[in-house]
Order: C-alpha cells, then sequence, then structure tokens
C-alpha cells in the first residue's frame, strides 16, 4: 500500500504528490505549519487524506508546543487548528477531522488527563483516524463493487484513489473492490487539468496496482460515451450538501451532464465525513480559485501569453439530479438523497 | 493581419504555430513534400488553413518539376497532389483544395496553355483560394454578427481564428464581426488539449485584436455555463456531413452536450468548401489519430508514467440536433440541415 499520509516521531510523513509519476518522495514535514502549506501547496490532495494530513498536523502541532500549563496548551489547540483549517477551503473532511480532533482534545482535558499525556493521546486519535479511513474505502468498495458488472469500463475524474485516502481509495476503490472479485475492469483516466492528477496520479497507480488502463484528456470523454466505450463513471467528492448535490474536482459536473445524455451511470464514492449536512444545497459550497499559473504554465514554462487573464476554480457542484448513486462506508445512498443521506447519518 | 499562409518566390511561407505564443517565426518551405510534413505536424492547421496550405504547396510542386514534356508533368501533378492530400485525414478542406487544383490544372491543359506557363496559373489560383477564404470569412462573420447580441460572452473552442484560416478566422471572425459592429463581445477559450490551440493561439490572437477574454481549461465549460457565464458557443468545423453532422477538434462534442443542457446556443462556423455531401452522416467522417505522445508530454517532459496506454483522437463529431445554426459563406443553415445545407450548395 502506498504511504500516501502518516506519522512518524519527527513529523508527519507525506508522499509528495507534486513529484509524482517522475519522483517517488517521502518528506517529512515537522511543523503544523508546514503541514498546512504541504495541504495549501498540494503536496497532499484529495479530500480524505487532507483530512488525516490536518488530523495528523494538528496532533504534530500540540506535541511541538511550548505550552507548560494546560490554560496556554488550549489557546494553542485552536490556534493550531484555525492555522491548519485555512489551508484549503472546499474539502469537508478538513474541518471534519479538525472538529474530530477538538472532541478528543477536550474529552482529553475533561477526563483529567495530564498536560505531558495529551499530545500522546491527540497522535493516537490521529492514527486512529487514519485507520478508520481506510476500513471505510473498503467497505465503499464493497458496496460499489456490488453495483459494477464483469468487463466493465469506468471512467474516472482527478484521482481518488490510495493517493487521495489514506489508503485503498474511494472511486478507485471500488474499482479495486471489483477486481479482488474477479470482475475483469479496466478505467478511462481523465488526465484532469490543470494539476493533471490523472495523468500524474492516478495513471501512476493504477499502473502499479495492475489496473489496465487509458489515459484521455478531459475533453475526450464526451467521445467515448458517444461510442460506447464508458460503462460506467466514478469520480470521489470534496463536500456533499444535505440534498446530495456534490463538490468535486472541476470537470465532473461536465462529466455527469454528458454521462446522463449518454445513459451511463454517475456514482458519487465518499465517507460520510464528505457529508456537510448543514448546508441545504450545494450553491452554498465554497470554491476554491486557484492561481491562474497552474492553468498558463507547464513544467514552469508559459504555454499561454503573457498577461492573459485566466480562471481557475478547483472544483465544480454536480446537482444532486446526475448523480445515479451516493457511495458511502455506511451504505449506497440514492434518491431523494435529502432523505437517504440523513438515513446514514443517523446509522452512525 | 497575421500572415498564415501565404506565397513567396522561394515557397510557401507560413507562421510556425508550434512555437506561438513564445516565438514568432515565419519558415519559408521549399518543397511539396516540406509542406506535406508543415500541415502533418501543425505547422499550420485549421481546416480552411490547411485547405490554402495544400493549394500553395501543389503549386509549388509543379513549379519544382523537372517534367519537359506536358505528359510527363500531368504524372507529377497527381503525385505531388497524393502526397499533399496524405498528409491528413479529417479536415476535408485539404481535399477540396486539392480538387480545385486539378480543375485549375485540367483548365489550363485543356485550354493549350504551354509547359511554361502552367506553374503560373497555379500559383495564381492558389493566390485566389487564398483571397477567397479571406473573403468567405468576412461573409461568414457578418452572417454570424447579425446573431450575436451585445455583451455577449462567447465561449470558443481549439482557435477557429485568423490563424485557422487565410485571414480573419471563422468562429473568430464573428467575433471580429460582432466586435467592428461595436458590439461590446467577450470571449472564454478553451485551453485546447492536448495540442493547446486556445491557449497557445486563440489567446494569442485575441490579444493582439484586443478582444477581452478569460482562458478556462477545457473542464471548465460546464462550470460556466451552468453559472450563467456563458451566452453562445461558437466553434469552428473540419468537415459537415450532409445531415449537418460535423467533425471539429476533440472535445467539441461534449461542448455541444453542455450547451444545450444549458438552453445557450451552439454555432458551426464554416465555409462551404468543408461540407461533405457525399457524407450521409458523421458517422462516415475519419477521424484522425495522433501521438500518445501529444497527451502524455509537456514541452517535452513526461506528465504520465511511462508505457501508459493513451488514446488521442484529434476530433470529435457532433450530431446535427446539438447544432442551432451552420453559418456558411453562403448564409446561415438551420434543421433540417439535409435541406438547408443542400439549398447552400445549389446557390453556389
Amino acid at each position: 500500500m502506498i504511504r500516501t499520509v502518516d506519522w512518524t516521531e519527527e513529523g508527519v510523513v507525506m508522499l509528495d504528490q507534486r513529484k509524482l509519476p517522475r519522483e517517488e518522495l517521502y518528506p517529512v514535514f515537522k511543523t503544523h505549519e508546514e503541514v498546512a502549506q504541504a495541504i495549501r501547496q498540494m503536496v497532499v490532495r484529495g479530500a480524505p487524506a487532507i483530512g488525516v494530513a490536518a488530523a495528523f498536523g494538528i496532533a504534530l502541532g500540540v506535541r511541538n508546543s511550548k505550552a507548560a500549563s494546560l490554560e496556554v496548551l488550549d489557546r494553542d489547540f485552536d490556534s493550531i487548528s484555525s492555522v491548519i483549517c485555512a489551508s484549503r477551503p472546499t474539502a469537508i473532511n478538513l474541518f471534519w477531522a479538525a472538529d474530530q480532533m477538538k472532541e478528543c482534545y477536550t474529552r482529553l482535558r475533561v477526563s483529567g488527563v495530564s498536560r505531558a499525556d495529551i499530545p500522546g493521546g491527540l497522535i493516537e486519535k490521529a492514527k486512529a483516524l487514519r485507520e478508520a479511513d481506510i476500513a471505510a474505502n473498503r467497505r465503499m468498495g464493497m458496496f460499489g463493487a456490488e453495483l459494477i458488472q464483469s468487463e466493465a469500463r469506468i471512467l474516472t475524474h482527478c484521482n481518488a484513489g490510495e493517493l487521495a485516502t489514506a489508503g485503498y481509495g474511494t472511486a478507485l476503490g471500488v474499482v479495486y473492490a471489483a477486481a479482488e472479485q474477479g470482475k475483469n475492469v479496466s478505467v478511462y483516466a481523465d488526465e484532469t487539468r490543470p494539476f493533471l492528477q490523472g495523468a500524474r496520479l492516478t495513471a501512476w497507480e493504477l499502473q502499479r496496482n495492475g489496473i489496465p488502463l487509458t489515459l484521455i484528456t478531459d475533453n475526450m470523454a464526451g467521445h467515448f460515451m458517444k461510442a460506447g466505450r464508458i460503462d460506467y463513471v466514478i469520480v470521489g467528492a470534496d463536500r456533499i450538501a444535505a440534498n446530495g448535490d456534490a463538490a468535486n474536482k472541476i470537470g465532473t459536473y461536465g462529466l455527469a451532464v454528458l454521462a446522463r445524455e449518454h445513459r451511463i451511470p454517475f456514482f458519487v464514492v465518499a465517507p460520510v465525513s464528505t457529508l456537510d449536512l448543514s448546508l441545504k444545497d450545494g450553491d452554498q459550497i465554497p470554491i476554491e480559485e486557484r492561481s491562474g499559473e497552474e492553468v498558463t504554465h507547464l513544467n514552469g514554462v508559459a504555454v499561454a501569453p503573457a498577461g492573459v487573464r485566466v480562471a481557475n476554480p478547483a472544483f465544480d457542484v454536480t446537482p444532486h439530479r446526475f448523480i445515479s448513486a451516493i457511495i458511502t462506508d455506511r451504505g449506497v445512498a440514492r434518491e431523494p438523497f435529502v432523505e437517504s443521506l440523513a438515513v446514514l447519518i443517523d446509522r452512525g
């Protein structure tokens, strides 16, 4: 299994995904500020992986805290958590993980754990969140694989695999589970401009795991759907509103429209930690706007004229009516999502 | 006006579009083989520009011919034309231009023109085709601009501008004509992977012509349509079948589906030389498959793991039912295209 995010005594170790597929490097981030910057700069990306990195980052910050008293540590905790939470706005898993760590911290404080033992408690919690993410992904894979026929050709966008999670993956977890069941699945991987997560990460990960794949540019998806070459579209999500509207990597919405036009099932795979039932619909999900340089420069070389105006929203929102099913770690939700998602949350 | 393709005494001069936007170079191609290779390697691209380059290439080949007798020249003509026609398969304008040159050659032969005067006659014909292309583009611009309201925000794909034609452009000709009429138009330009004609060429050309533009990646189009930021989609075409099905740069079909979903008019702009009424529908249009390296390598650097399987169809076909109007140099065709296009051809 790829070591996407993990804990070491020196700090948080993460596979530097900006360097893939050319180099497989595992730098260690030794402060919570470094972890926040790594999330912002996309050393690690993918909503569940960001959540785990955030949990480790908070634990790391508390371990590094010089606070002598518990009262000062309380203030440090909130400040550390704020730094981590300011890294990226769209993936709810980041805030969910921070909430989990805050709950753990409060529990440790209430139960009278000593100043010295608090960091260890938080590190254990972050490790448990990491293990829970892998277990959740395996469950989603199992639920999802039941929906997939053999010989299925699956289109995916961005990377929702091992590299986007603590391990196994969400959308690609379904692919792996289907393959483990002996279903002879293959993947069409969108390259996913501008950051090329499909070309750089999904292609690398699938190759490594022996899953047959064809790499395409994002704008080819419609052509291959029309040609009858795609049986399912399966993607991850960064935040899902109460009505099932799902934010995911820019381009997902276009695929959903194309999938419906071609009567191809469109599945979103995400753990319940991706649900944000505080939002009525997807219009309220904040969409991160990233630097235009991600579009205008490739490998540091300009591919567009200087001074050109660029838009670079990192995510879009797919309205629930385009989604055939949301596959979670607690089961499969279908329309009406506003009811089925609430049932899954209550099941927790 | 940009000198996309032109004649000089030394041969065919073309702006090397592979080098834009970083360098603006005008190499001269001195044999018809060099012209064919330049078309294949996309020094020049865009269906109408390919047509003009092909005409000049044939004239150049004949001018360079060592044939002493007219009978040998006849064979040389066919061989030269074959080399030019083998360069790229999808754009019908290439074959249309070769037919025009063949007709001219036959006319010169039948009318008893001397061996020495034949090259000059062909060069004049190619120059006339170039001028006719510019004039056709201005007419299309005029017809198209009538369909565009002021303050329109126009999404375009690939480059169907000055750089894709002898001058003025097809899809972008409509933009220029609307701007000349004082309509305050702006453009969203898809970057157009894998060759990045939008980022490299359309952005450069629009900037140079003072048209406000926003560069986006191909997969953002749906997001901006849903946000109400696009009023029209306007594209060119490489070949249009009798029923109105239109082949154009890969990704066009996806935009057409998205445009219909959002009730946005979708216009195809192309001269009648792009019509291929010998084909009943778009399924019969040959689609060029290009090297996978165009997808896996950017500026010579690999962005995907070695050995990955890649698909790289250069074009897709948009079924006529997604097309609101086909704007030609002889007027605007609407459904049923099988009738309206036939009327336009008869008008010639």
